[in-house]
């Protein structure tokens, strides 16, 4: 039974069960065995638009006769299963549409990527580009029913606002429910649940915000200080594009709802990556030396750092310390290249001595002039014994002093 | 294929797969269907705990006819199988237990509670009662890997642990390695990583939190001010008896690694239960009275208030709303019945008008002297139209403005 369960499974990624308690108030759903996903065709997909707040479609290959591929397929479907039966409640519907039989449908609704999930809301779409998990999909589903604008009418809410570092952010200060306010909403409804939206109608906490009436301020992650959009009042069109413009920020955090996006935005086939666990203290510390570094340097376009945070990725820590010969217990910063995951990572392997954001930023040039590059690490794979001829100021090659294992 | 996969899976609580990028870089692992997990028996078990570094031995139950219980079986095969896989340079083992086949070697191995996994390093034996998927188990052992007691040795490493307000945190300041620091590493081991242990060697660090050498200062979750641990120095023991004698703190988060255990910890048969999401203004405004209500109320024993992040749950989200009929967009507090789910929830519709600390300790009085109880609810469920005999100040019935889906 093991093993039969074993091989039909071996297409799964990941499969979460949860041990019982005899107390009430704890129960993780159990798929029913339902089916409640949707076979979308021509004849069935104007319906299921009218029908539902938010369809959910994902758009896929023909079934193909690769047992690994069919496999995945039905985890796909699992996980759709799965989701459409914790939000039963919440009126979303969810389908699937393949690209070669329905192609025509396909078209009608503007699908474009074959595996990507699209969610339709109102006369929208939103991507969803992540991790395709059921605990992922709901959460963000979830945050796409909620409003797409929230209120801040207090001081306590403002610092809630505050705290909000890594998200990109845009508060607007309104009379109230007028013109301009909703300018600001339809602006907003773009881009959910991507970018967050907060507005004011509380004259203290736009004096708190340097906010002037109908006046947008935008925060770029890990900025103390916002832009002001140009131009009062702005129009739906003015907000979107000052936010197109601004998108790529000098900080991001690699998020699960739309992590295959950020790491298909890369710089030239390049990412710089930064590991940090935020709730260590070594990872901390060097996380305000990046924010630092992304402070001094956000008017660089040629500059942006993906943050990943390794307690937010457990399946993927292992193959990340495997793929680029890393010890992620401490703080990381390399080159990636993203087409073969060649890398070259900053020696810091003196735990005491973190680099100061001056020694950062030196890093950084060397790597956005080239000086540091992904070359190395492809040579000293081809010849362990040569270091190759990377900066002498800044020790690049791969030392495995804690990662025997690999 | 597809009625085939669904039936045989239908035991599935939560499975997940992953969109693929044609970007090298965030390859998230499937399960290779190679066999790691152990059959332990009494052959096996000593050369097993030698082996390995860390050994997580499955307690379960006899291999049952019933094939809803075969299923749940194999998924945690599974889940024990993709944690094994990920963690394979790690050198932990995996094994299962089987409580009758196996019960010499379980009582030898002191393996108590049958469903629990059991961690070994070295001596020590560390249950584990949390969210049995393989991120939740993959991070809980990454973190049993790392060494016990952090230094914190600068300014910044300090702010960073004067930050981690959810934890209940340990702190002593030392000479050095010396047999004090060794009885406070000792201690740290018998909690980890449920009680986190952080260490100072630096004298400006000790200043700043007022340490004397060879002192310790215990956080409750959510206070400002730390208690100090009488006497010094001190024994392992004098820790590990402080530690279990102040462990259930006024306020305490709901997390996967140990979220059974917590629940099952309850008061009375009874948990007072807030809802809360951190990233909304809402939420964090509701937070910040709950944790003023907290410290204001730390020397009640009888009080301990479970506050749950809906967001760390996404799964179980439209589970909560549906037993409890809420609306968890929303913050909610209320009381909740463990032994059969009954619940009663504190009247909050007007969200622009959330309690102050003082309205919501009266409630908490009410909860405590038993004026407002969960009998309100069984009451309410036999006949709708009555509301009860409930608190005239506190309407604690269930209106369902906002949920007429339930």
């Amino acid at each position: 039974m093991h093993q039969i369960c074993l091989s039909l499974l071996s297409g799964l990624c990941l499969c979460l069960v949860f041990l019982c308690s005899a107390e009430e108030g704890l129960e993780f759903p159990n798929f029913d065995g339902k089916d409640r996903v949707l076979d979308i065709n021509e004849r069935n997909y104007k319906k299921a638009l009218k029908r539902y707040d938010l369809l959910c479609l994902f758009y896929h290959e023909p079934l193909s006769a690769n047992k690994g591929v069919q496999k995945q397929f039905q985890m796909t479907e699992l996980v759709l299963e799965l989701t459409a039966q914790v939000l039963e409640y919440k009126d979303i519907g969810f389908g699937m549409v393949d690209s070669q039989k329905d192609a025509k449908v396909a078209r009608k609704l503007g699908l474009g990527e074959v595996g990507s999930l699209y969610i339709f809301k109102d006369d929208r779409v939103i991507e969803f580009d992540g991790e395709l998990s059921a605990d992922t999909l709901v959460e963000f589903l979830l945050d796409v029913l909620e409003d797409p604008v929230e209120m801040i009418s207090n001081a306590m809410e403002l610092r809630a606002f505050e705290r909000m570092e890594e998200d990109i952010r845009l508060i607007g200060y309104f009379k109230g429910e007028d013109s301009y306010y909703k300018a600001f909403q339809e602006a907003s409804e773009r881009f959910q649940p991507y970018v967050r939206f907060f507005a004011t109608f509380d004259k203290s906490v736009a004096k708190h915000l340097s906010l002037k009436m109908n006046e947008v301020n935008f925060y770029e992650p890990f900025m103390e200080e916002p832009a002001i959009l140009p131009g009062r009042p702005l129009s739906e069109m003015d907000i979107v594009e000052f936010v197109n413009q601004h998108r790529r920020a000098t900080l991001r955090k690699l998020r699960a709802e739309n992590m295959f996006e950020t790491w298909e935005d890369d710089m030239d086939g390049i990412h710089i990556v930064a590991f940090a666990e935020e709730e260590d203290p070594d990872g901390y510390e060097f996380l305000e030396i990046l924010k630092d570094v992304a402070r001094d340097n956000t008017n660089n376009p040629e500059l942006s750092i993906v943050w990943i945070d390794p307690d937010d990725f457990p399946l993927l820590t292992t193959y990340w310390e495997k793929t680029f010969k890393l010890d992620l217990f401490r703080p990381q910063i390399g080159v990636v290249n993203v087409t073969d995951a060649a890398s070259v990572w900053l020696d810091m392997s003196n735990d005491e001595d973190l680099p100061t954001a001056e020694e950062l930023e030196d890093w950084i040039e060397d790597v956005l002039s080239g000086r540091v590059n992904t070359e190395d690490d492809l040579k000293s794979a081809d010849n362990q014994d040569v270091t190759g001829d990377s900066d002498k100021s800044h020790d690049s090659d791969d030392s495995d002093d804690d990662d025997d294992d690999y």
